[in-house]
């Protein structure tokens, strides 16, 4: 298993990991297999969106937190139910198919880091499978 | 890794595609391990459920649309956000077992192709790891 | 693959499983690899969230039946469509890495079987990868 460090901005913000990825693929010699992409935390989340105009992770941000708010009338004392249950619908985990030491992805797709909860120091763990 | 063809006839649509999964299955020889299924688009996603009642799909559909709707508030200009959040929200990929060169699923189950977008013509991308 | 049995007691419910789990890594001797946990289900789900405080679980339960309630208004005759959407939100399968036979967790992180429409008997499926 490997770890990829990844910091945070924000409260809220999608970052692009992809070229991290990428990057441990060639450094590992990942080649040909399934990767498992875990986020062992539990207020942020990983998904694959646009990697195009930045204006569609603003819309995925901005809306899902009009969706699901920073509400005063959660139970749990942090302040942060909202970014738990972000983190439970978007998910933890990814598998990507990996060929040529590179992540297999549509033209438009590229990996995002989903902060929900930040800014922090975040961690996320890759598991190779070769073929 | 192998791919198949689906195509979409509306904007938004489930469509059952178990019956290409076990094609696939059964053409390449997959008898036992796991199957990763993976949609290279953002704007459509993958998931599991009812095979028996088409009302359960028709009420999935238009309740995600009445909580994610196409709105002209959004800054993305194509006027496609909504179906962008609800990819992230549903996700690109699943992980199924197979057995007897077969998914298998519970007796409810089936799989869908998720179109947020439609209708368009797609990809799904297939990678089996044999036990 | 293997089989756990979960019962659940109330509609929605979220039940901590990472113990059974353990235990199951333990009991086959899987050592090192991945894991694949499959719910065989279209009304339930499988998550990851906070082990600490239960507060966050009844946050999480509360808040998804708020923003997705069990209307009369849907065309499914069973009343659970609600269950339905919730489960291809929350997901049917996750991936877990599994270190010295154990699922490798970060800190506040348990794996919890998602209830949507219980009580009632359900399985999990589980399906190893070794290294």
């Amino acid at each position: 298993m490997k770890r990829l460090d990844v910091s945070t901005n924000k409260r809220e913000e999608f970052i692009d990991i992809t070229h991290l990825i990428s990057s441990a693929c060639a450094e590992y010699g990942w080649s040909s297999g399934v990767l498992t992409v875990f986020v062992p935390h539990t207020t942020c989340g990983i998904t694959i969106n646009e990697n195009a105009d930045p204006h569609v992770k603003e819309d995925m941000n901005s809306y899902l937190s009009k969706l699901i708010p920073q509400s005063q009338y959660f139970k749990h004392a942090e302040g942060n139910s909202d970014s738990h249950i972000k983190a439970s619908l978007v998910g933890s985990s990814i598998s990507l198919i990996i060929e040529d030491e590179n992540p297999k992805l549509g033209t438009w797709q590229a990996v995002y880091f989903a902060e929900f909860d930040g800014p922090r120091r975040r961690k996320v763990w890759l598991k190779f499978h070769m073929d």
